[in-house]
């Protein structure tokens, strides 16, 4: 028997009650037919999340500024591993928790429509096209694809089905007005290409509606959509509690059990959260069949036999607990992280030669912060460097540290004292300045785990806060060598950087890793490759309002301002000439002195401007290299 | 002229608004008289505190475990070098502002009197001999003390004077009775012996009363024994906001103005606060005489006079600012933190031998936490080693990490999660388990700064958090070997520990470099030398109410039960055998195999158990030592 076949054989042994049990996240062991329980939770954006000790890649929106979707791939692989091994050692207890189990909640291929969005971060970027090889080169990875293998490695699930980007604080109740040409040229095209090319597991369900329909009850963009035109064979899981926000924040239905029958019947499968408790009540409302459920059930225990949860042949039940962590996946992290830096401006500071000569000051609230490395929906890395740790290893002269400011406060509270004239001497005493700025995961991320509060996650504008602007002026006035590094997640308007500083670095969030990449690159032992996945624009005045999901004047492609930095700007040390022989072929020639990794980045013209092919290659200082499309 | 003949005749100048301007620890400019700005509040209690980088050695109650005042004082001129040279960088700007100036408001040398005080591990423990003996090391390491030199490098401040010592809730309004016997006894007598031996330049007042007067305004404390009976030279300053609870709490007098007079008039001539603004009133209230204020402002002067504030020729202007976390330092932090470790049971696991062999299990929430290394009052450092890591960087093997609990949380909040499978399979997977427990700076503290709100940076009882309770009792089933680390600043229950595991250490709270340093006792590159300088009871049963300021069945000497581990208590890896030859004179014998620091404690009985004498010394394997006291 296939596992379809098994999953129906083991579902008509189910009462109703038990295939609705099934139905919910938490799904409960049944006991008399040898089904454990089991949580569907887990997540893995960059690295297995929440489920302990990781490797922790860099967040998404960095690994996407690498374009290397054979490197991300390699990531995914990675994480994957990481995932198995776990919950290979998990499952002995008998049952699989939450953040334990083979069914990840990755990757989030929504489109980064506007800079203000505080979970932009968790996704690839602005451009429908870098998303989708991105995102299926990250659900291959992760789903193992292996030629000759009986199981799947871990379920991937392409996430916000769909339209998803923001305001957080409305996600339970938005209606996004989408054009159909927005549609499927933005919003959906993603989601498309890596079903036509990764098969992936799941898709998730989004919170907010799209035209009136509630994301996870759409009978437009599951049923006629996702599984008509697209074709998609796997299960699709609510985001979590969005089945009770129909009833309550949509109110397009009276209750849970309406919620419910409602998502189920237009063919959201699986329930994170409780709404679905309420389908023994919709069935007997007559709301919804059995059939429907017991189809639902089926299609969950397919995936569960796919990934070998009932068999002791698994290919995958081999994977030991050392990788986690492992040596292997450490490298790769740092490889990742030093494909994703962007250097935006550089005068010829960077790299920085004989540091043993120079006094070298590392200032800002972001130098020695763990959690930038991090970002959100991470795991906990047991070694980490910081941005300043990684300069302090790399340098061979003295390094100064100064926090100089508060990432947002403007005046500390008094057992937190950091003194803006600390990081003035420090600038004073130094040959090189390097500054440390940005955001942090507290301050853009998602509504209920950021702190800004009034915001929920969100960004208000694209300045840095005021306590660091106010660093930075003073900073500036001295005409010091400045080296500045933004880490943020998302556009920040660095026009006076750009105009003062010597160079200037975006960093994104690095991974645990990140201090020892960056400083692979200030310091030159490899040469920066990274591009921008969204455009860095000067001011929100620029764009329309939040709320606004027409794509006109906004991404590289619709907008008519003049940015800080563009889409896919990024330099490297060298100097690479592109030369086009035709419109599949481009002979690079690597005429400056540093060894590279270069993306070529093909554009089209459908007449707005369409990235439509990129490949990263590795060409050595004098090097000539021809690259076909 | 000398200093105070320089400040009489500066003061001359000084209008009663100037004068009065000096009295208050923010002090304006006079720029009329080529005054400055000072912001007298400076801290230092276990390194530069506050005020940027710094060395951020182990907290006192872990330099009192050393029971090593010659390293102490060591430690304590690093400070004063670091203090120093960054006044000489702050003072550029043209004023020194609030944790940049020379005075410096430590050591505390409040006795730790209940394990139940947040504030203990700001001490050097329960015991005045070793609080004088330590405190005088500290004081004459800030102050230079140099022969031949004019000018004192710091100003030391011991405080708070007097009694104080919680609960934290009620220390603005509370007023503790105490006997006489225990004032002189306990209290006061570490007071008079660094007054006595180390002539500190300051003393600040309690927040409390004692036996009805506030402290900041005692006729009995400040007049007739600090400046009468203890001949006590210096200026007394107020605890921060002092001055005004002796109307607002402790309604001793109707406002500000009148609570001014009454600590003035009795000698407290410095206020952290601002009730000194209403001196004007006061006086022409005639609560309080000009003559009073400018003999006030003399004494303040003459201070600043003596640390060379308006001279060029200071010995200690030259300190150069490289000497900030420099290397001396670091070593000797890492010294003083190896120094403070205290091991408290060992069944032979310890040290750990062929580390390469061995794959270690570290778990627990303190094992990878930088807070625990700082403390409170503490600077930031620019490097650390947390104990995860430096168990990392000394192991030869596979080293395993799960934090398996959240510090306090039952139940961590979704993305924060931790697994307790993690830890039991890390363990489980391990030949040697680590466990890395206790407490934190914000779970046991200052009021306003420690977190645990609901008692004001005190603890309830002398269990660890039941989240870390119940994690210790999964592990302990296991039957593994289990080294257990009790990282907290006061005394906890560790009876179970005691019991169930093969070697107990307790850490306090160590220091930037306190991973290195316990990685360094644990793997035996160091032979561990601390000794408990508290008690560690079972219960807090076994105690009287917290505000019960008797010494009755308090600390070793008058404790009437049996606790699990003794003040003194501690073992090195080797075996040193005490031989007293007469009262005052011991010969050591190391009879064991590891070369090793002993601290020789001497007791009397009078008619209660009572230090009188200790001397650290360090033996060799089969040596042996005389020790004369």
């Amino acid at each position: 028997m296939n596992f379809k076949e098994r999953a129906k054989e083991l579902v008509s042994k189910m009462t109703l009650p038990e295939k609705i049990s099934q139905l919910i996240y938490e799904a409960p062991a049944i006991e008399r037919l040898n089904v454990p329980a089991y949580n569907w939770w887990n997540e893995a954006l960059h690295g297995v999340a929440r489920g302990g000790c990781a490797t922790v890649f860099p967040q998404a929106i960095s690994m996407a500024a690498s374009f290397n979707d054979v490197l991300l791939n390699e990531v995914a692989t990675a994480i994957s591993d990481e995932a198995r091994a776990k919950y290979n050692e998990y499952k002995k207890f008998g049952e699989t928790k939450i953040y334990q189990g083979l069914t990840l909640w990755s990757p989030n291929i929504n489109i980064f429509r506007d800079p203000r969005w505080g979970r932009g971060h968790e996704t690839y970027g602005e451009d429908p096209y870098l998303t989708a090889r991105m995102g299926t080169a990250f659900v291959k990875g992760l789903q193992g694809n292996d030629d000759g293998v009986k199981y799947r490695k871990t379920d991937a699930t392409l996430k916000h089905y769909a339209v998803h980007s923001g305001p957080e604080a409305l996600r339970h109740g938005f209606n996004a007005k989408v054009s159909d040409k927005d549609l499927y040229e933005t919003y959906l095209w993603a989601f498309k290409y890596c079903i036509d090319n990764a098969d992936p597991s799941a898709v998730m369900g989004a919170y907010n509606r799209v035209e009136g329909e509630a994301c996870c009850a759409s009978e437009r963009l599951l049923g006629d959509i996702l599984y008509g035109e697209f074709g998609f064979s796997g299960y699709v899981v609510s985001d979590c509690g969005a089945i009770c926000d129909i009833n309550n924040n949509h109110k397009i239905t009276k209750n849970e059990a309406e919620s419910a029958a409602l998502a189920l019947n237009n063919g959201c499968d699986l329930n994170c959260g409780s709404a679905y408790k309420w389908l023994k009540t919709a069935v007997a409302l007559d709301l919804i069949s059995e059939e429907v459920i017991t189809k639902a059930c089926e299609k969950l225990f397919e995936a569960r036999f796919r990934l070998g949860m009932f068999d002791s042949d698994c290919e995958y039940d081999n994977i030991p607990y050392e990788v986690v962590e492992c040596e292997k996946h450490r490298n790769l992290n740092i490889k990742m992280a030093e494909e994703s830096m962007v250097l935006l401006k550089n005068n010829g500071i960077l790299p920085i030669k004989d540091s043993e000569n120079k006094v070298i000051a590392v200032i800002g609230p972001n130098a020695d912060e763990k959690s930038v490395l991090l970002a959100n929906y991470n795991g906990t890395p047991s070694r980490y460097t910081t941005i300043l740790r990684g300069i302090q290893d790399a340098s061979n002269g003295r390094v100064m540290y100064a926090p100089g400011c508060h990432v947002t406060k403007e005046n500390p509270i008094h057992n937190d004292s950091i003194h803006i004239e600390e990081a003035v001497i420090a600038a004073k005493k130094a040959d090189i300045v390097i500054m440390v700025m940005g955001l942090n995961p507290t301050l853009e991320g998602e509504a209920g785990d950021a702190y800004n509060a009034d915001l929920s996650g969100d960004k208000a504008d694209l300045e840095l806060p005021k306590s660091q602007r106010n660093l930075i002026n003073k900073i500036a006035e001295l005409n010091k060598p400045v080296v500045f590094v933004n880490v943020s997640g998302s556009a920040i308007n660095l026009g006076f950087e750009d105009e003062n500083f010597d160079a200037v670095l975006q960093c994104f969030y690095p991974g645990a890793e990140g201090g020892k990449a960056l400083a692979d690159v200030i310091f030159g032992k490899t040469s920066p490759s990274g591009r921008l996945p969204v455009t860095f624009y000067k001011s929100i005045e620029d764009l329309p309002p939040f709320e606004d999901y027409s794509m006109e004047n906004r991404t590289y492609k619709f907008f008519k301002g003049t940015p800080v930095y563009p889409f896919g700007h990024g330099l490297t040390y060298s100097e690479i000439e592109e030369n086009w022989i035709d419109e599949n072929t481009v002979e690079l020639t690597n005429k400056g002195e540093y060894d590279t990794a270069y993306s070529v980045l093909k554009f089209e013209y459908i007449p707005h401007k369409n990235l439509c092919g990129f490949k990263k290659v590795f060409i050595k200082a004098g090097e000539k290299l021809k690259v076909e499309f």
